[in-house]
């Protein structure tokens, strides 16, 4: 445990402005700090891990509602450690949540043999997407859905191997940063992979 | 080939609104159609594929000014075939552009045995959400992010399977497309196989 600090303290080790920090406070993206009288209040480390996620969220392009209802989601953790993962995205951002559910990704998780809930929210963010995809000319044929998911059981490995074992509510603000703040990470490869495979053809 | 369209028939056959349109062609989003006097145009097939590229840009959350950048890139098309994936990097959103390449990437890719082009704006993009991730806890140690590049070899196979044999100016558009609208594709698949995955342990 560190000591307390000031919102000037927190301003400098985050890099976020004090009229940011002041509006992530008013937005309640921020939860209050200590008071120690009528304008002034100390932080804590919790409130510095806090801005950050909250920063990389929105420089993610991640909507101020949209990260509301993750830090939301943050301050309710689970009671257990099982399905962290899966847990965790119910507090994601999932575009696309209208869409209903298609047959195609249906079937696509069944020939995969991949065990998701009915109500996953990823199962419409699937289905929107490829419609999304499809309608701009991207043919996404069966056979190619198919290679990006069995592709994706990698990265997932990777993320499951990796969820921390701190306590629930550490681990929980980890996973949730990680699945959202590695999207960038993986699309930035991915290109770096595509131009090294096709200059290997 | 099929019949040159009006303005509201674009409007129509692509879902957006005839403003919207007008804005696009204002912006240079959407080459102008073939004049037929001072308020009436014709539109091609070529223009309805175009409108419907830059709606799925936009709503995928490419700003304006970037789509731009993507559309210009489209009326450029290279002159050969070679490295069709890699020549459209150059026209892609590239975030984090600003930050320097890290050694540690560098690193990262020579272990890989990854040929990418020094000047590749993916080397950005990766040392910049490396950095992003980092900031807001997520700690991405190097078997992690070796593990997630050796997944995303299997993505960019499926990519480099399926660059379309078509003329290069359709083709490029295709790569375009598929580059950044499969990207939410994999973002979805991938939180489906954390809760597949994490279910199985």
């Amino acid at each position: 445990m560190s000591l307390p600090m000031r919102m000037s303290e927190l301003s400098e080790r985050s890099g976020v402005a004090v009229p940011t920090l002041k509006y992530y406070l008013r937005e309640g993206l921020l939860p209050a700090g200590e008071s120690l009288g009528a304008t002034r209040a100390d932080y804590s480390d919790e409130h510095l891990r806090r801005v950050r996620l909250v920063r990389a969220l929105i420089d993610a392009g991640v909507s101020v509602a949209e990260a509301k209802r993750v830090t939301e989601a943050l301050d309710d953790p689970p009671r257990s450690r099982h399905d962290l993962l899966g847990r965790a995205q119910y507090a994601l951002p999932a575009p696309h949540a209208d869409t209903p559910v298609s047959e195609e990704v249906m079937a696509l998780l069944a020939g995969l043999g991949w065990a998701v809930t009915p109500d996953s929210p990823a199962l419409h963010s699937l289905s929107g997407a490829i419609a999304a995809a499809r309608s701009a000319g991207v043919p996404l044929p069966p056979e190619a859905l198919r290679g990006y998911a069995e592709a994706t059981e990698g990265v997932a490995a990777v993320d499951v191997a990796n969820v921390p074992t701190d306590d629930l509510a550490s681990a929980l603000h980890r996973v949730v940063a990680g699945t959202v703040l590695v999207d960038p990470v993986l699309a930035a490869l991915r290109r770096l992979a595509q131009e090294h495979m096709s200059s290997q053809r």
